[in-house]
């Protein structure tokens, strides 16, 4: 008895229909996070440099919006080049696909929290630490999208020793942040950055002849 | 004389259309339901204690969140599903999924009433009675989807009883929440974990030998 | 020199890809009237009268968030219900859309001017009158889809003319509820129920033998 | 070793999701800026005179509205021109993309600076000076859309000068209204008008006998 969702649309409808539905949660996501921003009023007739100090006041908040939109775009990313390697949908995708997203959609929350709260020790490691949590979430999408039966069979060995590199290279950046934001809370979304230096030391670490 | 919305682009394109809308629908709202959680913003300089406070003071919008979330995230994969056995487009589906898209725009709205006044009764019982709404217009649309003239020729009747059993038992498992809810509030939305267990039951009692 | 849009991908991608931008925005839209409807907070310990109470004064912004919602999801029906004429896509589409869109993004601003001022005749106006104006865009829309060389060859005089009307009965339906509106403010709202019934008389008087 | 990210959904697939994800993105940034305009809620009773009033004091913020849905709009306009000349994915395409979309939604929170503070030098150079980073981030996505490996073969020299003039004149109309609104902030964002006359001057200039 064959129970599958995807009777009347062919086998890759399932696939796309989630894959939309991600791509519309991201892009909210992304979009939400400056409507926390609020604008600064000024009295009318206020001279220049008030106008100037206001925004730079906002400084934290805006660096906060940067970050995380780059954050959440490169998850997006990530999602899209994961999903391009799926090529059966299963059942088995749809709640650790949910279970990313929700990490992701509670993202604005975490930035907000951090920017309101600038280089103090507390958001700083909920910030990274929420981040760790969504990477583990991308990873185990990504080690059921790498599996059969959702993977294509044209993909190579190795570009799914990749992918799953990139993806627990996320996990070691935000979980050094945590450990830098600890002592040094102001340079712990910074070490967000070592997230290209930890896929790069994975990708040695992994490099075998061929 | 044929009125037909679909002269232009072929027979599947209203449906295709209208689940995409409704994906859009679902997509924001899932996404919206974070921006009611205000992160706090504590004086500069407080100690790590308040923080942790802060965080655990929002614990009851956190976990309305994720319930939430999680409720939204089913009753779009229930959708997804329902819609995979339709191959024919039909006015009659715009109405009831308006219907359905209402009451699911609707939830942040109960979320936040339940979040807001945590463990008490008629937030608990509006909650619970919204869900039983929403699930009742969506089984009213798995009803037309899973009917001539919409349901695709080679679906079986065990999986259009099957995609049914599932609609009706969310009705059944929002009930089973509003009546414990009703002397237990603390319990009603817990009580939506008995949404599995209804389908089982009715998946047994719809059970013929074949 | 053709200087078309449509190089690269076939003479239908430019219309989809503003039907989809289209449908984003309603989508939105359609989602966002929910986030001004404030969740009541109560003192722990209140009774349930209370509570019961606190949702009964909400009853305006309730009303009007499901008037706004079926107003906005009648539109987008109407939007696909047109769009479903057109074959090939136009840049002189990209205004008069976009004029549409624009007209029905604001439609949560005056939404919420009418809930926040319940049975008032200068909110009530408004409502209707900008009701009036996003249907005069719409019918100025249907005009350009259901012309050459945006109409699809196949579509019959008689499916345009219907498609026409549609559009012109929204907007003598606003124009009656806002004539209405002016000498009884809470029925003003009331009267959009005319529009099926303008419909009908401006299918009857362009009735003619076949 | 083709490490592309192309491999199971056939080479336009990428183009497409990005495509989608920053219509997405569009479509939400254009509908959030109506979600600063509060609606007036007058006490019960009001004569008609101070609705309207109500509504005349919100004139800045609905003038802004308006300016910058069309200014996203045309963005969103040019971005699907632009795309439409592309036919190959590449990776090369994902972080000016995402450079374009960071400028976008960060402009509700320039528009609500603007409209906060009407007719004032500060906040009128910022919404022009972003405008400008915003139409630099748009002109060099087209660059490499329209160059190799991702335009599309098919499409002439003439339509990649065409498109890519286009581009420049929105940061030479962003940078007018930052020059007069340094001088006369009133007239700052309605220099953004002069933004086709800068296009006619680009293709003047670019007139080659053929």
């Amino acid at each position: 008895m064959a129970r599958e969702s995807t009777v009347a649309h062919g086998p890759e409808h399932g696939l796309e229909r989630m894959i939309f539905f991600s791509d519309a949660v991201f892009a909210i996501v992304i979009t939400l996070l400056v409507i926390d921003i609020h604008a600064p009023h000024l009295p009318h007739g206020s001279p220049d440099r008030d106008y100037w100090i206001s925004l730079v006041n906002l400084t934290p908040e805006l660096i906060g919006f940067f970050i995380s939109f780059f954050v959440i775009g490169f998850f997006w990313a990530g999602h899209h080049r994961t999903l391009s390697l799926a090529s059966h949908y299963s059942q088995k995708l749809l709640f650790p696909n949910l279970m990313l997203l929700v990490t992701v959609a509670a993202m604005p929350f975490f930035t907000a929290f951090a920017s309101a709260n600038p280089s103090t020790r507390v958001p700083v490691l909920c910030y990274c630490g929420w981040l760790a949590i969504a990477g583990a979430a991308n990873r185990r999408l990504q080690t059921i999208v790498t599996s059969v039966p959702v993977v294509d069979e044209a993909v190579s060995a190795d570009l799914i020793a990749a992918t799953r590199e990139r993806g627990t290279s996320v996990i070691l950046g935000a979980l050094t942040g945590m450990a830098v934001g600890w002592f040094v809370p102001v340079a712990g979304q910074v070490m967000l950055c070592t997230i290209p230096l930890w896929r790069l030391m994975l990708r040695k670490l992994s490099a075998r002849p061929r």
